[in-house]
């Protein structure tokens, strides 16, 4: 980083996810995807393990995992430490910018699981409205 | 609704995205995915036509944003309003559930825009390590 670089609050406008060949699309779909957004949350109680990972992200399997982290790491949200012991020592954690990103997606899927009950609801009464056409 | 009913908050506990059979997944899911996000974002503008959202979603297929608008109004999330005029004009917009998680979905799309310096400077670190070893 170099001080005459741009800052990113000054060209924000530059990017847009609405725009079909913006590349803040693919980066949201790695955040919100299935599992990256699971991962991260997962990922911002704390450093973890590939398999203490694999645990908590109930469903996934090793290969999907291991391309999250990979896609996470690429765009600088999960930092990836190995440590040189015997067996190698892997942990997974959260970047500066990672844990942003994590708390705002945090506080959306607090307030869907809150909500489901809301939620539930509506399906009921589009599903007997739908059925009964 | 009733009185009796407990209330989304009493029992969020219930409901946990981490979880392989959780239906708060599948909201999630719906609100995150590709379209799904990017159809709520739109609509917090205002309410719209298909069309209208279809040109503002940029890249979206008429099959994929109906099957989006389906998911999302079945969840409680999108209020579809057919006017009885001639032709039938239908309106899309969100509902206060949908308004709720929309903010939230922004306050995280707004963030990712505006980090992507950051994220395309990450991933040419990346690439050149992995391109070097």
């Amino acid at each position: 980083m170099t001080t005459t670089e741009p800052r990113a609050e000054e060209r924000d406008l530059d990017f847009d996810v609405f725009a079909r060949a913006c590349p803040s699309r693919g980066t949201l779909e790695h955040v919100t995807g299935r599992w990256g957004g699971l991962t991260l949350g997962a990922l911002y109680e704390g450093s973890l393990r590939f398999n203490e990972l694999r645990r908590r992200v109930d469903g996934v399997s090793e290969k999907m995992l291991s391309q999250t982290l990979h896609a996470l790491e690429r765009d600088g949200l999960v930092h990836r430490e190995a440590q040189p012991t015997n067996p190698p020592r892997v942990d997974y954690e959260l970047t500066p910018l990672g844990r942003e990103v994590a708390e705002r997606l945090l506080s959306l899927i607090r307030y869907v699981e809150g909500s489901m009950d809301t939620v539930l609801r509506a399906r009921e009464r589009y599903d007997e409205t739908r059925g009964g056409r």
